[in-house]
């Protein structure tokens, strides 16, 4: 009935995208999702026994509703261990831009240290002129700098290399990224304080966890946006974070944003870390495979709808996403209902930020026949979300890192959401 | 030492204040804070307790290190309340522009109400073509915006108006300012969805707490920039701000923002609800008083150092704080350390976004002799924040409400900062 109200020359693509003019109009009157009552006896409404009695009281730190326990990471852990794996963010039940520390994903290779901050040091030493060793309280004196910024591990979206979908939604696919505000001292702050010897042309980094997880990066990086991070959106860094230091390396692979961040060593060349040689490189049709691929793509995920949220019939719905690169800034995010026909432009939520993620939504008037979702990326760069049969093009479907193929969510006409392959 | 190597043309105002270039390039070499070690003894570090055993296992839903513990609200009842008062932000042990949920102040009039999402509704009537009720799954169908943005008590910085200087710290005198990224439905799209009757010209909102906290506004905020919010900081809103829905008039004082939102009437004029005569009212001097003052004018506090903070010896610092304006975007921050005699342009975080705190930065060559540290705001509109005789000129000192006046931070040789009047 509503359905009639809305104008043929809103839609702009197949199978019922409309316009993106109602986000940056705010008008989108006739959705009719309301219940319609009489003025007589719209008020008062039923008063609530939490209305009856005084509410709870202050406390230090708040928590979430008691309603609200299904939002929460869900994780695998290797047999025989409760923390090397990873855990990860239910993005169909949020929204926004900034993803909550308690539900910030974690890839972990040996659990989370409890590290006593009084006794943590940071060391930056090797080709440099004055090695230094840094306590808390010491970084505490440095310039400091904020960022919001994603952090999405290497191997997320790898499940769409299986030859079958899998039944799996969102937060089990894609759920291996995050975007937080960051703080923290610029790296090239603290190398210009121990003085960089012109041979160095490397860097490690290593964590205080019981992996010692490592990894090395050329200094352009180092001198460029790298940061050593104190607080996550606006408190020190969680411990499954790094607390009480991490390392950000702005658009780059999750892993080398190295955690519980104790030395930085500036080397002449990579230092080959087991974290880079025996894992997180990305093999190629041919056999060879890919090492020290450090940025990730430009990439999109539609988050609502997507399984589990089933849509409750024919209507008005918003269709919204995450869309981010490791290059710069999203430029465009193009939405089908088609399963690809035809594409229409996202409406992009500001701030668009260099390296963070960047929230879109589209207006979809669902007449309730399958239907196949779609989103596509193209950043700063002029670089293309691909689609899936583009990336196995490129790079088989044994890989397992850096997928950032074109996400497919077809919903049935009952409603239900699936991951498909189209 | 290091004094030396600071030329005196990157000084730009009395006692030490530094030209922010150096938070532009990224350049800050000769703070000095680390400690030099030999090369040969520098690694490996001591390898500390926690990298030899497995760390903690995934979990749901996360929480920060119990070596932050401190880092908490403080809050103050009224006598036999738990929850009737109000609970306030440790700015001074945070950083970056967002405020983590769990220490977003809170002011509640009767406590935190325990709601049932599932039977909670919102309302519009009154002045509207066609009465609504919504449910949380209607209001789920929706186009959404997200918008980072202050909310602050109308109260805050109160205690600044009292004749003697209170021995207090930033979180005790402005802690009731926050910031978060909301995301929710325009209001205007809900009242459209109604149908405006052409006479209404005021809104009323009024929350599902005990104590039906109740406001009204012009309709025009319901057709600028009003929203009705689901979500704070990416997850579901938090039950002491409002869950599961709370309104947001940004730069409007705090209590307007009405949490547990429930109803929303429009009125042809005010409701003149006990919430807007019985209190938030600015006295003057003449004793008439002001009602009806909405947003919050253009104001700053330094977060760092300030009391509690002990600056540990002369050298380098950065001072580091907040500024923000119900009007717009903050359009600079001036940083003094004489006690207002002479000023120095603060560096801006970017993004410098229109009534979301900035987080501004200063770089400060403590010479150790005494210093009063003071900063100053200026908003987009050109309004330049008050210093507390400019202040108490306009509004005398027996007002409790809107204070904005220019905090002066006295830092004494010893390093201890103090809230003193200057």
């Amino acid at each position: 009935m509503k359905e009639t109200s809305r104008s043929e020359t809103e839609r702009v693509a197949g199978n019922g995208l409309l316009h993106r003019r109602m986000f940056l109009t705010g008008s989108a009157a006739a959705i009719g999702a309301g219940t319609i009552v009489d003025q007589a006896g719209a008020a008062p409404l039923a008063v609530e026994p939490w209305m009856r009695i005084p509410g709870a009281p202050f406390n230090a730190y708040g928590q979430p509703s008691k309603y609200e326990e299904k939002v929460a990471r869900t994780w695998a852990s290797a047999p025989g261990t409760g923390g090397t794996g990873s855990a990860r963010t239910p993005h169909h039940l949020l929204n926004g831009m900034i993803t909550p520390s308690g539900l910030h994903f974690e890839r972990s290779h040996s659990g989370v240290p409890d590290i006593d901050p009084d006794k943590h040091r940071l060391l930056i030493h090797g080709l440099v002129k004055r090695p230094l060793v840094f306590t808390l309280d010491d970084l505490g004196r440095y310039p400091m700098q904020s960022r919001i910024a994603f952090v999405e591990c290497a191997g997320n979206s790898g499940a769409l290399f299986a030859k079958q979908p899998a039944n799996a939604n969102v937060q089990a696919i894609h759920g291996l990224l995050s975007c937080s505000e960051w703080t923290g001292i610029k790296l090239s702050v603290l190398l210009e304080e121990a003085g960089i010897d012109p041979a160095a042309k490397w860097v490690l980094a290593e964590g205080a966890d019981a992996a010692g997880m490592s990894r090395s990066f050329p200094i352009e990086k180092a001198l460029d946006d790298a940061m050593v991070c104190l607080y996550q959106n606006g408190e020190r860094v969680r411990p499954s974070n790094g607390y009480p230091l991490r390392l950000l390396l702005p658009g780059f692979e999750g892993n080398m944003n190295v955690k519980w961040l104790r030395r930085i060593k500036l080397t002449a060349g990579p230092t080959m870390t087991k974290d880079e040689t025996s894992k997180y490189t990305i093999l190629l049709p041919s056999g060879k495979a890919l090492q020290f691929v450090f940025p990730l793509e430009g990439k999109s995920i539609i988050t609502h709808p997507s399984p589990g949220l089933t849509v409750r019939g024919p209507g008005f719905y918003e269709i919204s996403g995450l869309a981010w690169s490791g290059y710069g800034k999203i430029a465009k995010v193009e939405v089908s209902a088609d399963g690809g026909k035809s594409w229409g432009l996202a409406a992009l939520q500001e701030p668009v930020l260099s390296k963070a993620v960047t929230r879109f939504r589209m207006a979809w008037q669902w007449d309730g026949g399958p239907a196949v979702l779609q989103s596509r990326a193209t950043d700063e760069t002029g670089y293309v979300q691909p689609s899936r049969a583009q990336l196995v093009a490129l790079r088989g479907d044994r890989g397992n890192y850096h997928n950032n193929m074109i996400q497919s969510w077809a919903v049935a006409a009952s409603g239900e959401v699936k991951n498909v392959y189209a």
